[in-house]
């Protein structure tokens, strides 16, 4: 299915609710896959985000490319981004292994999941907490979602194989952005 | 009800789904409470958390006496969380307020908020990103729990008075922490 160029500043409301994401990088043609639950969002426009991404072969991987994507998952492939937390991409091809499909983005070397229904193109901006806490704040520089889904049901890592899956919405009086 | 004392190793798992989460600081005997979605984990053991609090009455708070509490809300005082983000603490006694019982902690000045399932004491530990993004790395010096709270349905920000109430769990066969 197409996915739609989303608003960069309505980013934050994808992230702020805590699901768990995969993040894609890439070098020389070969690209990766990493599941991740710790970041957070630290600017609403542009978007910035901070994530902890440890040593690991992605963490390689985006110390020297300063690029990669924030594909979000839904249940529907849960088994896949559990078997993606589970492996290194230093000696497997995820895409190939979990059946997942890689397109171009349109601003980074790292490749979009198709499989999942929010796909956030970022850059490295600062690493100056990277040797102390593997923290890496990102730009998001293009976001792309699938209209279809209306009410995903993102997954959110509770710890040792367990997840809550996204439930009901609701709707209150806010002043909160 | 009586809250248990929860493990520190154990305290990842409530914070990676993402809940808003309302934090208490206090100063000379006068307690406030912010309600914030910007937060990660940033360490299991101890339990690191890094988070976003711009300026405010909150951020005065915290920079002078470096110990707040993050106490976690379910969707039972939704309207309380959504209400203590619309107001500031400059003015208003949010505690009297919106009917919340402050609680003394153990490790900090700052109280615990009775009505919410779980309550993690923190000091400030790292400022360093503070100037340039208001960004502040907590450590969790001591948990509570309330045991009788079995799948905490706590809420996840959307944006805009938007919000989800966790949904079901679900056991995937995993090796991540």
């Amino acid at each position: 299915m197409a996915k739609k160029s989303f608003p960069l500043s309505k980013v934050y409301g994808l992230l702020e609710p805590g699901p768990v994401v995969m993040v894609t990088t890439s070098r020389k043609g070969k690209p990766n896959i990493m599941t991740m639950s710790w970041h957070t969002m630290m600017e609403f426009e542009p978007p910035l985000v901070g994530c902890v991404i440890s040593s690991s072969y992605s963490f390689d991987l985006l110390k020297v490319t300063k690029e990669c994507v924030i594909n979000i998952p839904t249940f529907a492939i849960a088994e896949k981004v559990v078997g993606c937390g589970n492996t290194s991409g230093a000696n497997v091809d995820k895409f190939e292994k979990f059946c997942l499909t890689p397109k171009p983005a349109s601003q980074v070397g790292a490749p979009l999941i198709e499989e999942c229904y929010a796909n956030l193109e970022c850059r490295v901006v600062d690493t100056k907490m990277v040797a102390e806490y593997c923290f890496f704040i990102l730009e998001v520089v293009k976001a792309w979602i699938d209209p279809a889904v209306k009410n995903p049901r993102t997954i959110h890592h509770l710890g040792s194989g367990s997840f809550m899956v996204a439930g009901d919405r609701i709707k209150l009086k806010s002043k909160m952005k």
